[in-house]
């Protein structure tokens, strides 16, 4: 940019800590927000990521509380391989269409230098049989079941493991696509297809309640269309957020897989009434790339906004120091209220760094930290703090005691976390558009209008609807629930 | 075994929960305790196992009890690329010779069907440049370091991840050595060898106190001889545990990497001095192969024994059902005791299967629980539960009031952490014999005796150990900071 422009852009419009604005281009917006507050950056291995301390931060939170109402639901955590033989894949015909084409395979277990001393596969140490790195995990996990599931005594089984897949990505974007991900993967067998359905529905209402509850993201509930269902389950249930750009994001799902793995990995039990049945299998996952939808929902012109439950700490401590001779005293004072802080359960950071005091304020506006705290000579002999929350912005900074502050500091982040939650809603729900027919579809978006539309479900076998879907890179992204009968069609991520 | 050898067996020694014993078939009683427990199973892929929960939940222990200390260090978790391009690994070296023979490889990234319909690694998706799946990440993450450090400010700088690594093993044992194994890698960067150092050993004193502490394995701390170091470091410390069998395990190891990867992956900073200097790295894991350590350490003939600071659960709630009437009214007891004791920060587990009362104690005697708790209509209306500590068995067996069982419960789970252990610190000094020649630890192993010896570390330098370490499958295991001077010599896992 020249410096022309940057004066010109200075005077037009306030100035922000992102370039550009989300207004401005949206995609680059979030690479920058990114950068900007240091939570990941690609790796050397195409599609890849590198997740920096602050961005696996807020993963650790989300694996902390997915993982405890997880439990609550009877589940157990184990721990499958990370290599999958290759004709477990073959075995499901759907699981391998859907999957074969963006599979890592593994075909040698040996490296050694070749004739020019570069190092290569070593041909002696080909695989037989190669392996793919698992693209997820049905296949293995429900031979594992078939061995340890013999009586509807068994029954229901419930594992769920925390690891990381790969699918490879052609075209990567860093927690939204990327080859390598973390997630994690519940597999449940029932023994009745009626418990395999409710718990596919009662994993879903456990993820719309973690991304409304502590990620602060509103979503639809609902299913899929057949078209658009996990390769192999007879139901595939959705949570689907909306990004600021108008495009939905699928930020988990869970899948009503019937018997088809069941019957491929030969899982079977026998019923009260003496005789063997297949079991019924539900799998489930959420990833990575729900970080992705939280700087998406949540991000401002100035960076990321975190919510409070999953921000790797909601409350930054500033000291201010005015001359380097009162700095010692200053700093104690920070320490002590950061341990009367973490005494709450509440996670806490003190920035002692001798950054300048107006670098560290922009570097945890970008960072989006829930609340700042800045202390200084005045606020320490007078007992008081002076506080910002990151969404209302300087507005709202006030100085108050510190009393009042630790009294007041978990409600004063309940009510954070529920602003960001409101807020996200308010703009969801003005993004959602009725449509009456196919070519109001059409001329919503030819109008470069953002969001999702909202149509009869009928819709769907209108097939003027697949020219549409196809001009403007539009898919139906659930049936939802709170609107039977209904279909939600747009953009996704 | 026929009937009369098994009735010979029963009369002529007491029973025991697991065939062979110890004394019978150390290798073989380890897997029958596995399998007896249900830690974990040997996988369909060669060389790797699955985790099942049982298991799992110790590992989930260990992560979180080592992830608290490891943070406390001031160290960061990140997470980093399962792949890591070939070239990596050619810069280094040592490195290179120390890991490219056990490498599993990824050649193709997509399967396609062939001319039979089999899955084959597509030809056109065969890259350009292969990766490795990482079998240790200093490479991959020193590159990154090597973009993130610059000045002497950014140091010391110290990341941790927990992940899974692979190297392909010829002779797998379950969680002891596997091709895919889970543990935590840390790699700080210092700005001077003396901090690099003191790095290396700070972090084997952490693995020396959670292993002693956590996991009751008496450990010897100490500095591995040249040959033994890992592939590119200048020094390597080690804790060394003893099994049962004498044979030494290598329960976590810290490396001093000198420069050696900050010059191949160019670390380098701007010092003080203006000048830029290359950094001083270390690297040190813990993983699964520590919970072999545990079930060799301080299982007994009727099974696994777990310490309480890792037990899934340090107690079982076993209620007694004498009549099928009053079942619902003893279950409920159980279930608010087992209230009670989660309330203390307990972790409990009541069994409320149909199971005979006779079975589920031989299942959690063979699962090793801490504390088992038996309460029937009698104890109920006492007030009274009646309490097995699993290390000393039956003659321990006491009827006490419920309020002094939970009065004392977190004194009485101490307790028997620290008689496990005393009594693996006994067992384990019993077992180190000094000896003054290389004819002397000839001696020793060919009388079939168990354990390790301690030598003057001068007889590192006889050329006769060279024979007599290959013939009795011997290494220097450490040289150890408590005796200085001394090697200690021994066969090991």
């Amino acid at each position: 940019m020249s410096t022309t422009a940057q004066n010109t852009a200075k005077n037009a419009t306030p100035k922000t800590a992102i370039t550009p604005t989300r207004a401005e281009d949206f995609p680059e917006w979030y690479q920058q927000v990114i950068k900007a507050a240091d939570l990941a950056e690609n790796a050397p291995v195409r599609g890849c990521m590198i997740i920096k301390p602050y961005g696996y931060a807020i993963w650790e939170n989300i694996q902390r509380l997915l993982d405890e109402k997880i439990k609550d639901c009877g589940v157990q955590n184990a721990y499958f391989p990370l290599l999958i033989p290759i004709e477990y894949l073959s075995k499901e015909a759907e699981h391998i269409d859907g999957f074969a084409k963006e599979c890592a395979v593994v075909t040698h277990h040996r490296l050694e230098k070749d004739a020019s001393g570069k190092l290569v596969p070593a041909p002696a140490a080909k695989l037989e049989s190669p392996f793919v790195i698992r693209p997820t995990s049905e296949t293995i996990i429900g031979e594992a079941m078939a061995g340890w599931i013999n009586s509807y005594r068994d029954l229901p089984y419930k594992l769920n493991q925390w690891c990381n897949v790969m699918r490879w990505e052609l075209r990567p974007r860093i927690f939204l696509r990327t080859t390598e991900f973390l997630w994690q993967e519940g597999h449940n067998a029932f023994a009745s297809a009626e418990e395999a359905r409710a718990d596919a529905l009662q994993m879903l209402q456990v993820y719309r309640e973690f991304m409304e509850n502590s990620l602060a993201l509103p979503v639809f509930a609902g299913e899929k269309t057949a078209d658009e269902r996990f390769p192999g389950a007879i139901a595939t249930y959705t949570v689907e957020a909306m990004m600021q750009d108008g495009k939905a994001l699928q930020a988990g799902t869970s899948h009503d897989l019937g018997q088809t793995f069941a019957k491929s990995a030969n899982i079977k039990f026998q019923g009260r009434d003496g005789q063997e049945h297949f079991a019924h299998t539900t799998s489930w996952g959420v990833s990575t790339r729900s970080i992705g939808g939280l700087i998406m929902t949540h991000g401002d012109d100035d960076g990321v906004m975190m919510p409070p439950a999953v921000a790797p700490y909601p409350v930054v401590i500033i000291p201010f120091i005015k001359d380097e001779a009162g700095r010692g005293a200053v700093i104690d004072h920070c320490q002590k209220l950061a341990a009367q802080i973490k005494s709450l359960g509440i996670r806490v950071h003190v920035d002692v760094t001798e950054e300048r005091s107006s670098n560290k304020m922009w570097k945890y506006i970008k960072s989006g930290v829930p609340l700042r705290v800045e202390v200084g000579d005045k606020e320490m002999a007078a007992g008081q703090v002076t506080v910002t929350p990151r969404d209302l912005g300087k507005d709202a900074k006030q100085t108050i005691t510190t009393d009042q502050f630790l009294a007041e500091l978990p409600k004063t982040l309940a009510a954070l976390q529920t602003r960001l939650l409101d807020r996200a809603r308010k703009f969801r729900d003005a993004q959602v558009f009725d449509v009456k027919t196919v070519a109001d579809i059409a001329e919503f978006y030819r109008a470069d209008k953002m969001g999702l539309v909202r149509a009869d479900a009928a819709m769907l076998n209108d097939p003027a609807l697949v020219a549409v879907r196809k001009e403007f890179s539009l898919s139906p992204r659930c049936l939802p629930f709170d609107a039977p009968g209904t279909v939600l069609i747009g953009r996704s991520y």
